[in-house]
């Protein structure tokens, strides 16, 4: 059983997101993107939780904004796909999705499973989220480490702090990293395996016209509704005109429904479904 | 009593207040800052509805960005402060707080009090709060005209659509414009003059250190409660460190709690008290 020794807590990947932005100020953690807190905006010049991918990280084209964050930031901590690499990374960020405290896994390592499952149990509004990652392709901040979780809190607008969450987010990384000790000890207690873990399918966007504008809104009776169930005939969008857009796929759980910041990624939900197997 | 016959319509003021933003697409209204909605963001250069002082309008310095925009929309419109200005605007934003329609009234408009306190009426979660402004000199885009409301729907984070409020919003406006012309015509209901209205006091901004860093975010006991009544030892603030910070001043309601925009123009929170002679 490997030890998880050397774990890095990063926030502020987005530099409107600003739960982890204050809590690296807090504890002094690494804030991943100053430029980007600095102005209150996600990006600079572009995401920087799209730059760790292996080929950009390796590359030397284009070294300036976000991508030469990246770089630095692999260079600071161990880099990617080697030894030197960190055991784990704790990204914080948020969203305006009703997420409550959403831990995203990369794999199914049982040791973060376990701690996962753990958190689940003991605080309340917790999802547990599977979005397993080809690690070295993966264009994520976590990925540079040999395990990670990405913490996703809302709901949040962006640019602001809700103080309620700051500090449930800083209990639950308080926590984290406390089972992350009792795992090295062998002293983990034995997580719940009812615990419902969510595994990522696709994701879906908005309706749109020819010139790629959006032509509907999420529906109502699904806004603020995550990993709650999704059946086909259920409303989905509302058109600007009031015109209901009726699900007709599978039955599923979405999850980053409405996040403001994937407007421009072309994604209105991710779509989950119960991973069976973990 | 003037007719109020020239009525026009504003939304996207701010590019990243997405009610307005596509209401305006909806119904070909002023969309006034389509390069700031264009990246989703309050403005490029500079705020656009701080740019509408006559002596900026009628300057011709730094004639480029927001400020071009706004000497465009003010000859698009009619002058400001001249006979061809309209006679009403209705400049259509968004809030992160929870102040559900707020109309601002720029003035004590005996037009403007009656209809929007019919409509605090007929609407739920309607608010009246007047701020009243040295028309010339104010930097809002509404006060191009002789008359104007700012219409603030909230809670929404900035950059994303709540469809419930979309049409809420879409339906005031609707109604506003129908109670003009009922104005015009001399047959306004009578309002219902027991309809609280509020009045602006001043602003606070956080707490901050000698960097201007905010070192306090609004309490968890004040987030949400705009327009409720703020005494004397009730918590407004809440260190990173967890530490309260008590009220320690006048009764009064503030409305504009944690708004995401105002982080950057020192602003926690507006006060506001009873209007007793409106």
């Amino acid at each position: 059983m490997e030890a998880i020794n050397n774990v890095i807590i990063c926030g502020g990947t987005h530099g409107n997101e600003l739960t982890g932005v204050y809590l690296a100020k807090k504890h002094n953690w690494i804030l991943a993107n100053p430029a980007a807190a600095a102005v209150c905006r996600r990006y600079v010049n572009r995401d920087l939780n799209r730059c760790f991918a292996l080929t950009e990280l390796n590359g030397n084209e284009n070294n300036f904004g976000e991508l030469a964050r990246a770089r630095e930031i692999n260079a600071l901590l161990g880099k990617k796909g080697t030894d030197t690499a960190p055991d784990l990374i704790l990204d914080i960020h948020n969203t305006t999705a009703n997420m409550g405290i959403t831990l995203i896994l990369s794999s199914k390592d049982p040791a973060l499973l376990g701690i996962s499952k753990l958190i689940a149990t003991e605080f309340k509004d917790v999802h547990i989220y599977l979005q397993p990652e080809s690690r070295g392709e993966s264009p994520y901040l976590g990925t540079i480490a040999k395990r990670d979780i990405c913490i996703e809190a809302g709901p949040q607008p962006h640019g602001t702090l809700d103080a309620e969450l700051f500090f449930k987010v800083e209990s639950v990384v308080f926590r984290l990293v406390e089972l992350v000790g009792a795992w090295n000890n062998g002293n983990l207690p034995k997580p719940d395996n009812k615990i419902e873990i969510f595994k990522e399918m696709r994701s879906i966007d908005y309706p749109r016209d020819e010139q790629g504008n959006i032509i509907a809104m999420v529906h109502p009776a699904l806004q603020g509704r995550d990993f709650c169930e999704l059946k086909a005939g259920m409303p989905v969008f509302m058109g600007f005109d009031g015109k209901e857009i009726l699900w007709q796929g599978e039955n599923c759980y979405p999850a980053f429904i409405n996040e403001a910041a994937y407007y421009e990624k072309g994604m209105a939900m991710s779509l989950a479904a119960p991973a069976m197997d973990a």
